[in-house]
C-alpha cells in the first residue's frame, strides 16, 4: 500500500497544471450530472483535524463514500496527543510522538492523508511557513491534501472556480471583488489567499478591499501581482468596499485577521471594533454589474452580509457549498486513477 | 440530491400515519427473521449529537450500514461549532454559522439529517419549544429526524411499540403502568412522552405514577387525555407506583426532571432527595398480571429497579434496545424506498 | 446476531492456541500479498476507546474496511457516559449506566466488541486486575477484543511477532533483549508483558534489562519463567541495558511506569528523573548480532532511541506499524470465518 516513490501531494492550487484543474473541474460537473466516477472501493483516506470543521469534513468523508473509499477520521483534539514537528530535537517535552513517525505509521494504513493542521495561533511569522503541513508532506509516504493551512485551502478554492465557471461561464476579462468583512472571530487568509491567485491565474480582474493594517500576507500579494502581469489581468488593492464592488461580476466576501497583530487578541478585538460597516448588503451589490455573491461560510448574518443578499438570489453560498462535494469526487477520481 | 420539493420530516410519532407506523413495525420483523432490507447504497445520513448518545448512536449507524448505507458522524463538541437559531440577527455573539446555512450546507451531502438537539437546560419554557430542532427542520432541504428532543423520542417509541406487540400481541385494551423512578441524573420527560401518546394511541389503558411535583409537560398532558378519549382508552394519574401497577401488563420505568424546578440544580437536587423508594422491584412487578419491565436505559441498577428483575425473565430491557436496530432499518427502508 | 453460546474472547494471547496464532500469521502474511481475506460485509465491530489511539484505531478500523466490514467508533470521552462495573451495587453515584447494560445493548448491534479500557491510575493493586475489561467480557453476548489493558496488547504482540519471524525466520533459540527506556510520559507494561511472554513461548531467549525499582507485574514474571522453563529458553533480568543488548539478535525498547510508584506522579518523575541514560543508539545496536530495533511506538527520538538507529537500516518500527494491519486482518479473519 504504500508508495516508495515519492508521493504527490496537494498543499496548494499551483500544485495542479491548468490542464489538471480543468480535468477536475470537468469531471466534478459530469458527476453533478450523476455520472460515476472512479472506483475508491478499499481506499481509505486519513481525515486528520487539528481543528474543527463542518463543511470540509462532510463533504470529504461524503465524497469518498460515494466513490466506494473509506474515510478515517482522527480528531486530533479527542483521538489521539500532540506531535513533535521539529527535526533533530531531544524529545522530552509535551509531544509523545514525532510527525515524522505518525505519517510512516499512518501511510501503513491510508492511502492518502488530508490533514487540517492547527494553528500556533500567537505568531504570524511562524504560522506563514506551513511548517506542521510541510512536515506531515515530507514524511509521508502517501499523498497529503491540505484541508485548509495558515496560507492555502485549495479544496475551497478548486469548488469556487466552479461556482464562478457555473455563474460567469468564461472567467478571463471579468470582475471579481474580494472584500473584507467584518467578524468577531475572523479566520485566516486562507481562502482568500487561494481564491485570490486561482481568480487571476484564470485570467480575471481583481479588486481586493479591506481597512488599513488589514493586509494579506506579503509573499502572497507579491506573487498575485507577478501572476496578475503574466496572465494580462488588473489587481487593484483598496480600502472601500464599494470602490471594489463597482462593476464586480462577483463579490467574494470573508474576514480575515489583521496579520499586523496576529498573536494579540486585545489588540486584535480592538481593531477590529474599530471598523464598523464593511458588511456586504443590496447596495453593494447594485453597484456591480448583475454581481452574485461568494463566501465560503460559516458566514455571521447581517455582520457580514445581510439576510437580504444572502437569501437572494444573487447568493451563490450553496452552490460553493455543494461544489465542495463535486470537485472534491473529482480531485480524488484524479488522485486515485489507474495510472 | 437536495429536494426542491418540501422534505418529510419525523420530530415525533404523530407525523407518521397508524398504517406507517404498522408497515415499519412489520418489516422491522421481517428485518429482524434475515429478510434483506432498502438498498441504501450512496444514502449518506448525517447524524449529529449535540449531547452525549450510546444506543442511539450505535443503533442507528449499525442500521444505515446492514442497508449499505452510510452514517455521517458529527459530534457538535469537538468536531464544530455553535449555531444560532434565532432569524434576522445581527450575529456578532459566540456562534459563527446559522442553523439556516449549516442545514442547507448539509442538505448538499447528506440524504437525511438526523438530530439529538442540545438542552439549553435553564428554562423549560424555551426548551419545551423544541426551538432547535424546528429550525433544523425548517432550514434542512433534506428529511430531519429527531433523536431525541426535550419533547420527543420517536425513535425509542417504535422501538418500544414492536417490544409491547412481540410481549403483548394486541394492544388494545392492554394495560401500561408508567412510573417515574429516582436517579440522580434525571432525563428530559421525551421518551415518557412519546411512549405515553404512542401507547393511547394504539388503545392502551394507561396508569402514570410520578411524586407531586413531577407533572409532565402540560400540553402533552392534554394531548394524552384527548388522545385517550377518541380511542376510549383510559389514562389515570396517580402519584403511587403500585397503584399504578396493580393489574398492569408492562410496567414502563423511567426517571425525569421536574419541570417545575427545571434550570435549578439545587432546588431539583432537594426535590429528588426527597423522593426515597420509586424503585421497581419483583414485590412492584407482582401486582402486575404476569407483568414485564420495560425501560430505555441507560438505567441505574437498584435505585430504579432492582437486579433481580432487570436480570430476570420479566425484563424486556434489552428486547427494547434490539428493536432500536430493528424498527430503524424499518424506518430508514421507508423514508428512502423508491417513490 | 447475538449469539447464545458464549462467545469467545481474545484478552491475551493465550487465549490464542500455538495452532491459532500460526494460522493468523500465515494469514496475515498471504493477506499483506494481497489475497483476499474473510467476507465480513454486514459485520460490525464496536471499537470503544476509553483512552487516546493513533494506530490501533487507525489499523483496526482499516483493517475492518478493507475486509468488507464496518467500524462503529465509539470514543467514551465524547460520545458517551462513566460506566459502572461493579456488582450489585447501588448506582447512586456518578455513572448513570452499568457495564453490564451497555455491553447487553452493544451485543445487539455490533458483532464483536473491541476495547481499551481506562486506566484508574491511582493504583496498581486496582489497576492489574484489569477489571473494566473482564467486566465487559463477562456481559458481552458477542466477542471480546483486547485493545490494550493495563496488562496486555496482543494485538500489538501478533504484530510484533509477524515482524519477528520476517526478519529472522524461526524464532526458537535467537536472542531478544528487552529493555527499559526513559520517557516523562511511559505507558504501561502491557506490552512489554505481551511480548515477553510471546517470545518466550516462541522459544526465543529473552535479556531483560530495566533500572532497579521497575520491575514488571510480578504476576507475569512469574508466568514467564514458567513459560521459560517449558519451553527450555532462558530468561535474564538485569539493570544494565548493554548487558542486555550483548549478542542480541533483536533490541525492543519501550518506557513502562515504575510499578512501585504507580498513582504517585511526583515520586514517578523523581524516579523517572534520576534513570538518565537508557537511549539505545548505534553504540547498543552494535553489542548485538546484527540486531534489529524493535519499539511498538509511538516513540520519544533521541531520549528513547537515536535519530540515527530509528531511520537507519536496524529499524523494524514501520514493519511492527505495518503489520498491525495485515495481523488483525488475519484475526478478524479466523474470528468471523463461517463455522
Amino acid at each position: 500500500m504504500t508508495q516508495r516513490s515519492a508521493p504527490r501531494h496537494f498543499l496548494r492550487l499551483s500544485d495542479l497544471a491548468d490542464r489538471e484543474i480543468n480535468d477536475i473541474l470537468d469531471l466534478g460537473a459530469r458527476l453533478r450530472r450523476g455520472v460515476r466516477g472512479a472506483d475508491l472501493v478499499n481506499k481509505t483516506v486519513g481525515l486528520l483535524f487539528f481543528r474543527g470543521s463542518l463543511r470540509t469534513r462532510s463533504s470529504f468523508e461524503v465524497a469518498l463514500n460515494q466513490l466506494g473509499g473509506h474515510a478515517l477520521n482522527l480528531n486530533a483534539n479527542t483521538d489521539f496527543w500532540r506531535l513533535e514537528e521539529r527535526s533533530g530535537t531531544v524529545m522530552d517535552g509535551e509531544a509523545p510522538e514525532h510527525i515524522r513517525d505518525a505519517a510512516a505509521a499512518l501511510s501503513c494504513y491510508a492511502d492518502a492523508l488530508a490533514i487540517r493542521p492547527a494553528l500556533a495561533g500567537n505568531s504570524w511569522e511562524r504560522d506563514r511557513k506551513d511548517t506542521e503541513l510541510k512536515a506531515w508532506a515530507e514524511h509521508s509516504r502517501v499523498p497529503v491534501i491540505n484541508m485548509e493551512s495558515a496560507l492555502w485551502h485549495p479544496l475551497q478554492a478548486l469548488a469556487d472556480l466552479m461556482t464562478l465557471r457555473d455563474a460567469l461561464g468564461k472567467l478571463e476579462g471579468r470582475r471579481l471583488a474580494i472584500t473584507w468583512t467584518r467578524s468577531p472571530s475572523p479566520g485566516s487568509p486562507a481562502v482568500v489567499h487561494s481564491i485570490l491567485l486561482a481568480a487571476l491565474r484564470a485570467g480575471m480582474n481583481v479588486s481586493l478591499a479591506h481597512p488599513k493594517g488589514f493586509d494579506l500576507e506579503p509573499s502572497v500579494m507579491d506573487e498575485a501581482h507577478t501572476q496578475a502581469e503574466s496572465e494580462g489581468a488588473s489587481l487593484e488593492v483598496g480600502h472601500e468596499m464599494d470602490a471594489a464592488a463597482r462593476g464586480a461580476h462577483v463579490v467574494y466576501a470573508r474576514s480575515w485577521w489583521p496579520l499586523e497583530s496576529y498573536g494579540n487578541p486585545t489588540l486584535t478585538a480592538s481593531r477590529l471594533a474599530r471598523e464598523t460597516g464593511w458588511c456586504v448588503d443590496e447596495r453593494t451589490m447594485a453597484l456591480g454589474e448583475d454581481a452574485r455573491l461568494m463566501h465560503p461560510m460559516p458566514v455571521r448574518r447581517n455582520l457580514e452580509a445581510s439576510d437580504e443578499v444572502l437569501d437572494g438570489p444573487r447568493s451563490l453560498l450553496i452552490d460553493q457549498a455543494a461544489n465542495r462535494l463535486h470537485t472534491q469526487k473529482g480531485l480524488l477520481s484524479l488522485l486515485f486513477r489507474p495510472s
